[in-house]
C-alpha cells in the first residue's frame, strides 16, 4: 500500500520500528513473569538490551507500551478473521452457525490477554490520559469488527437487526467477557474457543435475519 | 421471612452484622479516596474505628471485603430493578422499548463501581481463590437476571430468542461494557442512565418475539 519507492526506507525509521518491536516483546514476557504493575521501565529496558532513554523516545510512559501490546496482539487477531472471511466462498450456504464456525475459530492462543486487557481498563478508570487512549483503542477494534460484519452481511445479502456498530459492539463486550470469565475459570484455551463460537453463534442467530 | 421468634435475635450476631457494615462503610470511603490498592486493613479499620481483630474475624482478606462490598452495591440495584418488575401492570402494552425504560430506569448513583469491579476483575485474574468468589458472586448476579427476565417474560406472554441465561448474560455483558466506558469517557450520571437503557431496549428488541 506504501507510495514510497521500494529501497528508499530511511534506516532510521526501521531502526526506530525494531525498537519498538524489541520493547513490545520484552514487556510482553515481563508481564507473563511478574504482572504489569510489578513490570517497571527499568525491567523491560534490560530484558530488550536497551537504555531507559531508547525507552521514552518511543513510549511515554509504562501504561502507553502496555496498551500498544494489547492493540498488536488484537490486531493479530481481528486481521486473522478478517482473513477468513476475505476467503469466504459467495455460493456457500449462508447458514449464520456454519459461518460463525468458520470465521470465529480464532485460535485465542494467549492466556494473559484478559489479564493485560483488565489491568490497562483498570489504570484506564483512574488515569483521563490512559482513558482517552483506551478508548480511541476501543474505537479502532470496534471500527474493524464492523468492516468485517459489512463484508459478511454484503457477500450473502444477510440483513441485520442491529445497527452494525451495536452489533459490532455486541461481539466484542460478548468476547470479551467470555474469555476473561473461562480465564478466571482457568479453562484450557481449546474450551475457551469453544465457548466462545457457541455464544457468537447463539448471538449471530438473533442479529442476522437470512434473505 | 425469618422464623426466629420476635425479639429473640442474639445479640452477637447483630453486633457482628453491624461491625460487618461500618467496614464496608469505612471500605466505600476509603476505597472512593485512595483506590483498592493504596487502601489497607489499618485505613479501612481506623476509619471505621475497629481493630485488626474486628476486622479479621469478618473478612478474611481485603480482597473478601472489596468483593462484599460490591456484591452489596449490586444487589441494591438489582433488588430496585426487581421491585419495579413486581410493580408492573399485566395490562399494560407489553412494548419492549416501554417495558425496558420502566424497569432499568436505574439511577446509576455510584460513579465508582466500574472502578472497583474492574479492581476486583484484576485481582481475580491473579488470585485464583478471588476468582472462585467472583465467579460464584456473577453466578448470583446472572440468576437474579434471569429471575427478572422469567416474570416479565411470563406477565406478558413473550417468547425469548435466547435461552434465559444467555439473554441474562447478554444484559449483564452490556451493562458493565456500557457503565465503563461511559465512566471512562467522563460522562455524567444521567447521560450513563441514558445510554443504558438505550443499547438495552435496542438488545431487548431483538431478543423479544412479541405474543
Amino acid at each position: 500500500m506504501s507510495t514510497r519507492p521500494a529501497g528508499g526506507s530511511p534506516p532510521a525509521s526501521e531502526r526506530r520500528a525494531r525498537t519498538r518491536a524489541r520493547l513490545l516483546d520484552a514487556a510482553h514476557e515481563v508481564f507473563a513473569e511478574v504482572g504489569m504493575d510489578a513490570a517497571s521501565v527499568e525491567m523491560i529496558c534490560e530484558r530488550a538490551g536497551f537504555t531507559r532513554g531508547a525507552f521514552y523516545s518511543n513510549f511515554e510512559s509504562k501504561d502507553e507500551l502496555f496498551l500498544a501490546l494489547i492493540t498488536q496482539l488484537a490486531d493479530a487477531k481481528l486481521e486473522e478473521v478478517a482473513g477468513r472471511v476475505r476467503g469466504l466462498e459467495p455460493d456457500t450456504l449462508a447458514d449464520p452457525s456454519a459461518l460463525v464456525r468458520q470465521v470465529v475459530g480464532v485460535s485465542l492462543g494467549e492466556r494473559l490477554e484478559p489479564q493485560l486487557v483488565s489491568e490497562i481498563r483498570t489504570q484506564a478508570l483512574r488515569d483521563p490520559r490512559l482513558a482517552a487512549a483506551y478508548l480511541a483503542w476501543q474505537e479502532v477494534m470496534r471500527s474493524r469488527v464492523e468492516e468485517i460484519i459489512r463484508h459478511v452481511v454484503d457477500t450473502y445479502g444477510l440483513r441485520l437487526r442491529l445497527p452494525i456498530e451495536e452489533a459490532a459492539q455486541l461481539l466484542l463486550d460478548v468476547s470479551d467477557d467470555t474469555c476473561t470469565r473461562a480465564t478466571l475459570e482457568g479453562r484450557p484455551v481449546g474450551e475457551v474457543t469453544a465457548l466462545l463460537n457457541e455464544r457468537i453463534e447463539r448471538l449471530v442467530g438473533v442479529l442476522v435475519d437470512a434473505p
